[in-house]
């Protein structure tokens, strides 16, 4: 018998909408994971599904969990039902990736960390956009000293989604996508910034629902402020252009990386991004060169292999609840005018 | 005898350090503009800039205003002078173009207003960056539908003058230049989105002081809500390169505004630009043409012929006190961590 430490990790996908196959993709451009199953309600959908990922399907949750063949579930159904299945997934001793966000409520996200603390298993949230290679590059030239002490971070992540929302999808309803692409789009650079900076200790933030038919809000303007020192604005539109950007001005000079966001989904946005650097004492942005990530394969390979050594993911539990809770006080701070504390759970 | 309206328009240079030679050089390069006097209390530099000019020098600030051939009066000297100046200025009678910000306190941009009206002298604020070219452009891609409806706005003007301040310099103070590159340079971005934009009706805002040796703010982070709806990010770094961008984004795409900083001074500043246009259903940046507007020329013929005209020039008082009651409802939003209503002079 084969190692089985070094035989693909067995996972199954849940909810077979649109990302399933996102997810779905990544996981099979990987030989460290096999999809050998899947379920959703709809039978047709779950066929189509197991059809095209040549993967068994199970009748019933009950079933797919009780499979001893499944050791990991992958997770994309909405937001506000993350936190009931993931607690089942865990209570079976199924490892966990779910979609970011972790959940819509602080409450459940710490049930479902205190859940997968209890079960044994390894959760992962995924916040890819880490992964993404000009991600990495910004971080090791702070960490090289090329962009020397940093003061000030500009983050967005808009598209037109909230023009084109209509009641019979979940993202149209303020209790289901509170904060609406805040907490769709902008949680990923949420996430993002405080891997490559750390904690955000304060929220100041306006939100508005300008344009969009839907209940959501569509806008949300947010200045981050790290423990650290540095400030971010992190901004997101949903009645735009599709735009993903991060810049980073420090004592040492400026980096300003582009994604274009018309290959988000497909694992090669890294192809299609531009990482530039201005130094201080220029005013010539010149072309970085960095490795190129295939964001959705490296997060579930990164899941995979702490699964089976034991350690925790890169983005697990306390980091997803930490974006999560910068989310809230963004909110928060909008309704209130006030700037908000970020609520850290070993704070609270 | 010369039709006096055809004549160019007779000006006084005050303050000769280094912006007077920009704002010199603006006016040279117009016909619509004449120097004929300058005045500092250095006498080395006032014979400098007399010989460099080819105009006359004053021996004193009364002898300036007393001079029947001087018709308007440029004024470069340091923020907290400006209001005194002015004040003489109007009694005398004389036009005054003066640098940006109006002045530092809020108290003194009503005494310089209240001077001029009844010195029935016209005012004109060095608020240049509105002239620019591309910022034209984008309110002709407003007006013509292309933008679509605006939600979000940024706009970042920084640089590494915050590492470079000496205590000899009275940028290095905190009573003479309050809120560091909020004061010198974002109050740019203010007046032009403003401009563009119409009234900001409240903000929030994290000022830092990080990597600075001087008294000042180096860091400051806006978030400004206009009145119509769309909310703007305002951003300035002290510490790291030189960078002026602007970026808006509405349902019908989004303009990216980028200008080479290093031009800044010269007013060829357009010939370093660089505007793009991303249609909400593309994700390729299309290079848009624009009119090169010379901005101090631009900004000091306006003030001419306003002058002459006897109407307003595009940046007078109000404009400029607005932009100014902006910058004091950010340092009271980081001070309080509330979101800060701008007073406007008829609300206050």
């Amino acid at each position: 018998m084969a190692n089985p430490d070094s035989a693909p990790f067995r996972v199954a996908s849940i909810g077979l909408g649109r990302w399933a196959k996102v997810i779905g993709d990544g996981a099979t451009r990987s030989p460290r994971l096999q999809i050998v199953s899947c379920f959703t309600r709809d039978a047709d959908k779950r066929a189509a599904f197991a059809g095209s990922y040549g993967c068994r399907q199970a009748e019933s949750l009950e079933a797919l969990l009780a499979d001893s063949e499944v050791e990991g579930v992958m997770i994309t159904t909405p937001n506000d039902t993350h936190a009931d299945l993931i607690i089942r997934a865990a209570e079976a001793g199924k490892h966990v990736y779910t979609e970011k966000p972790i959940s819509n409520s602080i409450e459940d996200a710490y049930r479902i960390v205190d859940a997968c603390q209890k079960g044994g298993v390894r959760l992962a949230v995924g916040h890819s956009a880490r992964q993404l290679g000009p991600v990495r590059k910004i971080r090791q030239m702070m960490e090289d000293g090329t962009l020397g002490d940093v003061s000030l971070v500009e983050a967005n992540f808009s598209n037109d989604r909230g023009l084109e929302l209509t009641p019979d999808r979940w993202r149209w309803f303020k209790d289901k996508s509170p904060g609406g692409p805040l907490i769709q789009l902008a949680v990923h650079h949420v996430d993002t910034l405080q891997g490559l900076f750390g904690p955000i200790q304060n929220v100041s933030a306006q939100l508005r629902r300008l344009y969009t038919s839907a209940e959501v809000d569509d806008l949300a303007v947010l200045i981050c402020s790290f423990e650290r020192g540095p400030v971010a604005y992190i901004g997101t539109s949903w009645s735009t252009a599709g735009v993903y950007s991060i810049n980073v001005y420090g004592s040492g000079g400026a980096a300003f990386y582009q994604a274009d966001f018309s290959h988000w989904s497909a694992g090669d946005t890294d192809s299609y991004s531009s990482l530039q650097f201005q130094a201080r004492d220029s005013f010539e942005r010149r072309p970085v060169t960095f490795e190129q990530v295939d964001m959705y394969r490296a997060e579930l390979e990164d899941w995979a292999d702490a699964a089976r050594s034991g350690r925790d993911p890169e983005v697990s539990g306390p980091e997803a609840t930490s974006a999560l809770a910068v989310v809230w006080a963004a909110i928060q701070s909008s309704e209130t005018g006030q700037t908000v504390t970020v609520q850290q759970r070993d704070s609270a």
